[in-house]
């Protein structure tokens, strides 16, 4: 089984302060760059990996889709996206991303938002995922980038010029990460964007958008900390179509 | 018109004497991953873009291409490329990447080797190929990684645990890097490789696969340094297909 991180009190205490649990999807910076990827959302079925607190089911619901399915490994996110619903159309199951085994072409649209990079068997999920949609369907998704996942010991350092740099090393070293963040020996998989691109191809899809997430100048002006995006994206986001 | 370096006396003299100069495609180590993304070449129309000595076109020629065209910008590139065939099913012509207008459906195959990052008018490049191609015939290329062109100031660190790093900055900042790279001011364009796909698809081409190159186990053998490839990669090398 995957590991479950976000069941840990204190990994789940410190991530339901984040922005972006709090305030939903308008508190991530890349959401604008992702609902640009997704289609007109009546009267569509939609898939959400990962789904955590639930925000994008009830985001869909809300833009037309007839149905939404989240599914999440952690009890605790789970129960909270209950709490925080009243929705027949919202169905949340626990699942594991790693062996979860999804209904033949169900679905229009599959949705994840930074899940892919804790997926172990990623391929076999692709394929899960390509299953699970309906000829011509679509899937938007994001995952930490390369970059940020690849260093074996990930930071910002700074030259004695002053410039802020983040030192690469074993880019084309795919596999686990232990970090600690949020909570000690937090594994993530480090897999490169050809990776990536490679496995959604091979598994039948046509890849259409692949962004390599950086903030607006408005964002930067508003959090002047995120310019450091530009210098080393910390997401990326993919746009494919099952053939 | 794009910076000729390649007519630079020292550049040239330097680069003249580089592995893959001299022994040709099996001297440059992602030759065998190049190779893999090509189709049989028999009966094939083939168009090199930046074919440097032309060793391209005459492996295309053995490999049973019905012709094969080359363009480079560079005039002493050419006159060496000419002194070293005698086929009259090769052609190779002067051009500059930034304004070539190419025919159209008149190529099967488009290879293009470490040359679109130095265009900057690289959409409307992939344009020019893509009107080249006969439908569903395929792009094989490859540029310098934006790991390796993205950073202001590129070069290796060792840390004080003896720990190699590349240091990244300015990733998602493209245009233009100013480097010394065998002459003085050598002008080079870093994109994003979201870009370089983002471009293709946009211009109409599926891409069928991206590989962030890195060397084999026995490559490093043979080559020990090689194995900084694996902690960041030199080369992306991208397979496409017109619709």
């Amino acid at each position: 089984m995957a590991q479950n991180i976000y069941d840990n009190d204190d990994f789940f205490a410190k991530y339901s302060t984040f922005r972006r649990q709090v305030e939903g999807l308008d508190g991530a910076p890349e959401w604008a760059s992702l609902r640009a990827m997704l289609p007109d959302m009546r009267g569509l079925r939609v898939l959400d990996l990962g789904c955590g607190f639930g925000w994008f089911c009830r985001w869909a619901r809300d833009a037309g889709a007839v149905s939404a399915v989240g599914i999440d490994l952690s009890e605790r996110m789970l129960a909270r996206a209950a709490e925080m619903t009243g929705d027949d159309g919202i169905t949340y199951l626990r699942g594991d991303l790693e062996t979860v085994d999804l209904p033949e072409s169900t679905f229009d649209v599959v949705y994840s938002s930074l899940a892919f990079h804790y997926v172990v068997a990623f391929e076999r999920l692709v394929r899960e995922i390509w299953r699970s949609l309906s000829p011509g369907g679509g899937l938007v998704c994001s995952a930490e980038h390369p970059l940020y996942t690849a260093p074996s010991r990930p930071g910002w350092i700074t030259d004695e010029d002053g410039r802020k740099t983040w030192p690469v090393d074993s880019y084309l070293k795919e596999g686990p990460r232990t970090t600690d963040w949020l909570a000690p020996g937090v594994v993530k998989q480090h897999r490169t964007l050809g990776t990536y691109v490679n496995t959604l191809v091979g598994c039948g899809f046509v890849v259409e958008h692949v962004e390599e997430w950086g903030p607006t100048e408005e964002q930067v002006a508003e959090i002047p900390d995120m310019a450091e995006e530009w210098e080393r994206p910390t997401f990326v986001l993919v746009g494919a179509r099952r053939r």
